[in-house]
């Protein structure tokens, strides 16, 4: 199974429509590729909060309005914030029957108030378990922050650490939310406090944006990525369900099933997108993914092991943090800054010979969790 | 392909929480299989208005928490009012790569006032085109209704028939929504007009239930019912973006496509379900499907062919009109109710000797269309 397509639109408050800013990714995604977007046997569809930002549901038949040639198959996913990576999943069990699918995640948040947001966020939790007791997103994490801090010695300077150079990355991302400006440690650590331990730089933003992908059953181009590991596992909703939260079962067994599949180990990896919705998930998901062990990220981020020019580079997109987190695309831009830098094609931040990158994506916190493992075929 | 197991709750005004109706559910369709809960390999969540009834998205990790024992991949599915049928339709391919899938769909709309059922259920229409014109659904189906009268002379004593049979049907089917007293003809043709020329009783109406399926890739038992046809289609969402709105091309070319998988024609069907969200729908369903030429199912209706003694018998079990339409649910609610007759298990109701049997699903006002061909293993 290969990925022979990419493309997105810039992430951040933009002015197009959805369907505008869907039209866009798809446009490039199969002006990326050899094939045409007539030889599409189905399309998957990601967004998760279009009936609360703009009452539009039935987003599958807004996609098919789009493409008047097509009368195809087209269908809608959600899994929350990992619904991109869900649909490429979803996409990846189509090659069954069709030779090439289309994903394609968008969501424009950026009109609502921020209370809207809020609101409309928590609702990835539990209904009674945590919207009505006031446990929106922000706090969760919060919670699994000072665990982590208690158990393992992490500090606040530790997972500024990891938004500062998120920031970095993004800065050379040219369509990443936050690009235009120098973010400094000291923006980082007086930045107003959201939920303690977490500040404003240690949440990603609200954003705007679509991304989409052409996957084929067949290698089409030298171009293509292979697609060598592939799971999404489950977890219950509510971290008060759970006995254990610092780290998350969803991801352990969706990173072990696709490590399985691709027959390769952590140390292997070259490159990694993970889904850093707040700093500590990128420390979280360092240990569950087995990149290192429980409490050790700390380590790795003291030593900078994850910058660009690190042993294993994080997030070279800039992540959820600086790239920005238009929910239904993040899943799917992740992807694309895989397939991006195992093509060789990411200019500055490019990574050097990088030849296997993974993807994790997240769903509210750790309720659903997609890791995909991909190789780069060019020489 | 197999359908092994099948379960559902009554449908209605139910007191049951979204999560005890979906476990419910669940819990009858594995109890009347072969295998165990543990050898589901993948599950598809079906659920189109939680985000706007009940303040809850992310509904696969609400089903994960009820089954703690599978940390499996759980996925939700929406595509409107088809959402339960193309949760079905992802199980058939999932089966490519799990040997056995549980599909699940449910849906609580009774806590709502009418006027917010009203605004959600328009978001399975256009935002711009439709819901900001003040097309709600009924005024979709009532221009088809007119168009469909005006060129074919069809009448509003043929839409009675249709409500009248499925009322007649839902009496003889315990768990429908509406079985409790006679429907009469004087009651449909009193009942007042909602949008000319739909009355009340040409209207499905506003309910809660679950029901559930399990995909097997190979036969289990005697009662399996074997999978033959399955397609899925898209249009445009809006009636005003097409040419004819007489007919849904969504449904033409899934039908067309099943009943090529299935190597079989219309006039090889022993029973039908069709999506008679409204009564004219029915009857446009019928010509899309191929049971007879357009402008003929007025006919058809006047001989009552489509009664439950009749050439072709039409939502036995009562259709979405009589036996409700919590709109996850119904897609697999019209799949039991054909595993039901396909097996001999359908009592009062039961068709004599049926062998292959048609459901057909519809999202919007056919912006998604889903048909499903199945064939009787029982002798």
């Amino acid at each position: 199974m290969y990925i022979t397509g990419i493309g997105r639109t810039k992430f951040g408050i933009l002015s197009e429509s959805i369907a505008e800013l869907a039209y866009k990714a798809m446009y490039e995604a199969i002006s990326d590729c050899p094939i045409s977007i007539v030889d599409i046997g189905a399309i998957y569809v990601s967004n998760f909060l279009g009936s609360r930002y703009m009452k539009q549901l039935h987003f599958n038949s807004v996609i098919s309005s789009l493409l008047p040639e097509l009368r195809i198959p087209i269908i809608g996913i959600e899994t929350a914030c990992a619904s991109g990576a869900s649909a490429f999943y979803q996409g990846l069990l189509a090659l069954s029957r069709f030779e090439n699918v289309l994903v394609i995640g968008v969501e424009k948040m950026t009109d609502a108030t921020k209370m809207k947001s809020t609101e409309n966020l928590a609702m990835a939790g539990d209904r009674k378990l945590d919207q009505e007791q006031g446990i929106i997103f922000p706090a969760n994490y919060a919670l699994i922050a000072q665990q982590h801090m208690m158990r393992y010695g992490t500090t606040h300077g530790d997972l500024s650490a990891v938004s500062f150079k998120n920031h970095k990355n993004g800065n050379l991302n040219p369509l990443a939310h936050f690009n235009y400006k120098k973010v400094t440690q000291d923006m980082i650590s007086k930045s107003p406090v959201i939920s303690s331990p977490l500040n404003l730089f240690d949440c990603s933003p609200i954003s705007d944006g679509a991304a989409a992908v052409v996957l084929s059953r067949y290698r089409k181009s030298s171009r293509d990525v292979e697609v060598i590991g592939s799971d999404l596992a489950t977890d219950y909703i509510s971290l008060v369900q759970r006995t254990e939260i610092t780290s998350f079962t969803a991801t352990r067994i969706a990173a072990l099933n696709a490590f399985n599949q691709a027959r390769l180990r952590p140390k292997d990896l070259d490159i990694v997108e993970a889904h850093d919705c707040f700093t500590i998930a990128e420390l979280v998901a360092m240990e569950d993914i087995g990149i290192c062990k429980s409490g050790e990220s700390k380590d790795w981020v003291r030593k900078e092991k994850t910058a660009l020019n690190g042993d294993l580079p994080i997030n070279t997109d800039g992540g959820l943090k600086a790239d920005g987190h238009p929910i239904g695309a993040s899943g799917i831009a992740q992807i694309y800054e895989i397939v991006t830098q195992l093509r060789g094609e990411a200019g500055k931040r490019q990574v050097d010979s990088a030849r296997i990158g993974l993807t994790h994506n997240v769903g509210g916190v750790g309720g659903t969790a997609v890791v995909h493992i991909l190789r780069g075929l060019s020489s």
